[in-house]
């Protein structure tokens, strides 16, 4: 496998809010809902899904919790907060807050409010409506390759 | 907020096995654990972190469950598999069918072989030993804001 990750998709519970929240709320570019017109049957889920373009070539998508559990085969389960974070790497420690503040405007809830780490960040997280994790990071120290940058 | 994502870190419940998964099964590059020199307080979690150079600078990074938690404020939870979805883009479906034989021979479970999907791609799943779904991908339209890819 190559060393390549092209999308990002998160699983939520209301596509209009998600695509609200990362659009309006955190300025990410999206042509919206896409998709409309597969409306899923018997073997496949419906395709409605938005898709924000980020730098890099990277996809973010939003996607139906439970279109995503049927389109991977895999039984529905409870959501967890716990299972990965995004991180999201700024220029300062003003920056970091002021993001954190950002989504907090947008209808995210900042679980960590921005703090040094003793691994040589500054850093602090928000969930998104649906509850997935993003770290917002600011890391001082020009070598990346320092544990969780 | 800027649209970019630097870094994914994946919530594993055993960091050596996870670091075999990828670098030994998947032949991702990674310089193994490191941060075992922050062993953790009342306050933050241990360090300890495996990291992945992936194409654009993009870092994947493995995590004990826990440790996410707790540097994020959360209590933990349950693990959930749908909760999001790695895309991985490849160049035909002979490839997407290798990566997922590969996967599995390193000790991932296909939860749905490679098959067209209703919206013009061809792709599979797997999970991780933690649980985590990639995506594996064709798509043979040139025009790539088609949905899914």
């Amino acid at each position: 496998m190559e060393a390549r990750v092209n999308v990002i998709t998160l699983a939520v519970s209301d596509l209009q809010r998600a695509l609200e929240f990362y659009r309006d709320g955190l300025g990410l570019k999206s042509s919206g809902i896409i998709g409309t017109e597969f409306v899923g049957d018997e073997v496949f889920p419906p395709g409605a899904v938005a898709m924000f373009q980020l730098d890099g070539g990277l996809i973010l998508a939003v996607w139906p919790r439970a279109n995503l559990a049927r389109d991977a085969n895999l039984p529905l389960s409870a959501p967890s907060a716990c299972e990965f974070s995004i991180g999201h790497v700024v220029g300062s420690r003003e920056e970091v807050d002021a993001v954190l503040a950002q989504a907090a405007a947008a209808g995210a809830t900042v679980t960590d409010a921005g703090r040094e780490r003793p691994w040589g960040i500054y850093s602090g997280y928000f969930q998104d409506p649906d509850g997935h994790l993003w770290e917002i990071l600011f890391n001082p120290q020009p070598d990346w390759s320092v544990p969780h940058l």
